[in-house]
């Protein structure tokens, strides 16, 4: 699967439609991958995201205490496996072992890439002050990555309750309208 | 267009999947209406959505002062509305009345709900001290409603310069594989 490097500020590319990602770590020499649902762009410069990670996760304490993770973002191929990653626990399960995923090394983190999602993005957690309040772990993106083809691959977008809307077509007829000063938030 | 109220933690179902949402707003007599791409579910219990409101959008102070807003998901036969109100400011249109929407009054807020839009969760701004560090406003969700029909409405999401995905099919084929405690978050 080849990929390219990406500015980090692509992020928003990949994220802002709401895919459900999958969120990996290391600590310990332990890799583990959560399922993340709930997580949003909150600045381009600096590239910034907002990410909900309950405190029940496994991956919680391991995000906490590297202060690193990659987003992944799987495409519709992968459903199972994220439906899989989401139903175990990295108390009990090497999840890349048991979803017969790849580690890849990241180049700005120890945290590792998962090879078979179409984007990457490496993280590092800038802001602690959120997670007792909220959950909330505020990430900068450190160096993205994404597969050249396709561009706009079927992302997963969960509902809750099991159900998965699957991303339909990337649509450029509103382009010409628009203003991209007004619409940017 | 038949609503029925729906429980304020079913602004996961709406949310979560990541659409391009209209947020409303009332503040001395104006109402106003912006679009939001950035936003996130925080809490199902009490039901808490975080916002990305920029301090440039005309919006900003009106749900600031007014500490209200209504959170409205459009479907995709209201795409060129959305960009619309995206590439106009409020300081100069009126919104509802230049692109034809209906204003319903709310039960719980004074902001109104869009009525062509087919869901609305009336908020109330319940934390403001992240808006200055990051405009992020959080809101709870005191109200939801939502068309009947049809379930799954296709949805806008953005990606950014200018480029819109259109909400797939709904699938329910991996609910059986679900266990509704892991996959919360």
């Amino acid at each position: 699967m080849k990929k390219r490097d990406v500015p980090v500020d692509d992020v928003r590319r990949f994220l802002e439609p709401g895919p459900i990602v999958l969120v990996s770590s290391t600590w310990k020499g332990a890799a583990n991958i959560m399922t993340m649902g709930w997580h949003m762009v909150m600045s381009e410069e600096p590239s910034l995201v907002g990410c909900f990670i309950w405190d029940q996760n496994h991956s919680f304490e391991m995000i906490r205490k590297s202060r690193e993770c990659v987003i992944n973002v799987p495409s519709v191929d992968l459903a199972t496996t994220v439906v899989g990653i989401g139903n175990t626990s990295g108390a009990t399960v090497d999840k890349f072992e048991r979803f017969g995923l790849t580690a890849v090394p990241g180049r700005k983190v120890k945290a590792p890439l998962i090879g078979e999602c179409h984007a990457n993005f490496e993280c590092r957690l800038v802001d602690t002050s959120l997670i007792n309040r909220y959950s909330l772990f505020v990430f900068e993106v450190l160096k993205g990555h994404a597969r050249v083809t396709p561009r706009f691959p079927k992302t997963l977008h969960y509902r809750g309750d099991g159900l998965f809307m699957i991303a339909g077509p990337t649509v450029r007829r509103y382009r010409k309208r628009f203003n991209p000063e007004m619409l940017r938030a």
